[in-house]
């Protein structure tokens, strides 16, 4: 980002490895972004990063690489889960956020091109499915809680009723094209929630 | 397929021209389940479909013809609409037929290749949008009936009922990778009559 691969000792070495990661991480982003998995280029990236090919190629290795690091930084970086106190409110939380998410010019097409990515990649698809389930994991929390409060029967499955409430809005980006709008997002959170009083969520085991 | 360009005459043209075309899809459809759309050639199709390439490249002129016409093909195809008299009945039909093509390993690979393409590529995009707004219009008739039967609300987006049940499957494809298996679909169903009956689904215009 800043070029100083020549001035080592300037800043921690721990400081300056997340600082080349930062910046190699925001490009290879707006180069998916704006022309897809297939274009993603290492030297291409690292020359728009202004870090060291070598430095590139050693860490990240090929495309996949930088998609799989890429989706672990949004994992960490993704905000942590609403708590309102009722079901229906922390689902439409969780649904304006996946909302805003795919809307959004540039993570809509990120998204896009992760997926496409992970259709015909079998690593980059295994760092998509770990990046929903820390997704999941950090949200199911108010599916436990709505059982605790009386809302959900018990054994409700809080994967299931997650994805329900992301799913309708994946679709609407991948396969309908239906806009991604704020009533979608609150008509996918009502369903979900409808769906679990009926107890459609409750795991066939228990 | 049959090479038989050197006798025309011997079958009605217009007969030729479909064995034509049936025969360079099912090729484009294996090429495109087995490497994806980035691997779309249209000189291999042309040769393993045993057909002239200038035929080939004239009629489809490059890989986002194929994907349209093939995308065209699978909604000529596609089976028509459950009638079972309840509307459980009929999506929990919908739930399966869409489950078993996404969970079969040629059609469920032909189908992430054609959402990647469309991803990246504005004609597949709109061949995408065109084939699902195919099967929701031939599957609509089940929720108007369920209105006029009582089992739903006056003013039911049968549009979006159908995209509910369609969406947490498709969901398990690109997405969080879960086994799309008839407990995916039936609950599928369940969920979006669920919320259909909740009244979840009535368009906020009536």
């Amino acid at each position: 980002m800043t070029g100083d691969e020549a001035a080592p000792g300037s800043v921690r070495p721990g400081g300056r490895t997340a600082r080349v990661r930062e910046a190699v991480l925001r490009v290879a982003g707006d180069l998916l972004a704006e022309r897809g998995f297939a274009h993603l280029d290492l030297a291409e990236v690292a020359a728009a990063a202004a870090v060291g090919k070598t430095t590139v190629y050693r860490r990240w290795r090929n495309p996949t690489g930088l998609v799989t690091d890429l989706l672990a930084e949004m994992a960490e970086q993704s905000l942590p889960r609403a708590d309102t106190g009722s079901l229906l409110g922390d689902l439409t939380a969780n649904a304006r956020l996946v909302a805003a998410t795919l809307a959004d010019p540039r993570q809509g097409k990120l998204f896009q091109a992760v997926i496409a990515a992970a259709t015909c990649d079998e690593a980059a698809a295994t760092a998509l499915r770990r990046f929903y389930d820390v997704r999941l994991t950090e949200w199911s929390p108010c599916v436990e809680q709505a059982v605790e409060r009386g809302e959900a029967p018990a054994g409700t499955d809080a994967r299931a009723v997650l994805s329900a409430v992301s799913a309708p809005l994946y679709y609407r980006l991948l396969a309908s094209g239906d806009p991604i709008d704020d009533d979608a997002a609150t008509t996918a959170a009502r369903a979900a929630v409808n769906a679990v009083t009926a107890g459609t969520f409750v795991e066939s085991e228990h």
